[in-house]
């Protein structure tokens, strides 16, 4: 890629029941990235339908989000994560038509977990391949049927849609974004400098 | 252990500065644990000097902590996260003191990352052996040189208090929690829930 870049955007949207791992693990890999190396110009910044007001999180952490969906700069890259909340959405006209209109104009449109049932209800991907938690295959093919459910894999890359697995695996995928917008040398750095070398104990 | 358990309260404090992963790691283990076994009986709180108004973390979120030092309930389990924040916090003595007297009462005192940092501080490490950010052990042992720097482990279990390395290794010390506080068949399941099978792409 060239020296000079131009501004990427990156837009990780929250929502009350949103799985906190979901986003907060990409959110620590692409914002060190954008803090730890600045001359890459990638800006990172949390997005939801009303940020006036405390989101609150699956597991009851409260967030305030940087932007709104009226006030957010354009996203090139939309983060979407899962959690209970997705439940509500599905079928949400003016989330559906946000969603549509963020992932015409992005470069990339990504879920974590059940973040995939969203990019679903919004029609993304009918007849795509696509993953989502282990456990929430069922309800992602109860809203489109046509998906090519990938249960084995971490994430799926289809161009320009990427969808994760559940919730840890938004971490692995947010280090193959950094291999897509950069290179697979930033990745590494970036999982050296969060430390990113698993040793689960069980 | 017995089927009837006493209330278990794990604290995790925030502060302005402090690394996202490194807490929200922790946060998501024990509270989905919290929520997926409520009969366990844990409580999972977050806890700040100061909760009146948003902290503002490392990497710029924003998040409100759910106590005070002085509204929260008694601390069986201090998680204490690294960060930025932490290199202005070594020599606060209001810290020390608030970290001596949780300490003192706690069955487990934590830290994650340059958290070891204030456990040090608070001269909770003289002479033992923990771990830090593996860019950090110059400033631990600047804090307290007595420290027997464990360079090559993701976490430290010295009895009761344990360290993590840097910032996503708060997550293999929170199943280890787990272990500690349950057994390695609910950190397993409580792994397995969250996905956390690791495979990261570079």
């Amino acid at each position: 890629m060239k020296e000079t870049r131009e501004r990427l955007s990156i837009g990780i949207a929250l929502f009350d029941g949103a799985e906190e791992l979901d986003w907060a693990g990409p959110w620590e890999v692409l914002s060190y990235w954008s803090k730890y190396r600045p001359e890459d110009n990638i800006e990172v910044f949390t997005v939801a339908k009303d940020n006036s007001r405390p989101i609150e999180c699956a597991k009851g952490l409260r967030v305030l989000a940087d932007y709104s969906w009226d006030s957010a700069p354009e996203i090139d890259v939309l983060v979407y994560p899962g959690g209970r909340g997705t439940r509500a959405q599905v079928g949400d006209e003016e989330l559906r038509a946000w969603v549509r209109s963020v992932h015409e104009r992005a470069r990339l449109t990504t879920s974590v977990c059940t973040g995939a049932y969203i990019l679903a209800d919004a029609g993304l991907l009918k007849g795509r391949p696509a993953t989502t938690h282990w456990d929430d295959f069922d309800g992602l093919l109860a809203i489109d049927g046509s998906i090519e459910a990938r249960r084995n894999e971490r994430f799926v890359d289809d161009d320009d849609i990427i969808t994760a697995a559940g919730i840890s695996a938004g971490i692995d995928m947010a280090l193959y974004l950094i291999v897509r917008l950069h290179s697979e040398d930033r990745a590494r750095e970036i999982k050296r400098r969060i430390q990113y070398e698993p040793e689960p104990p069980v």
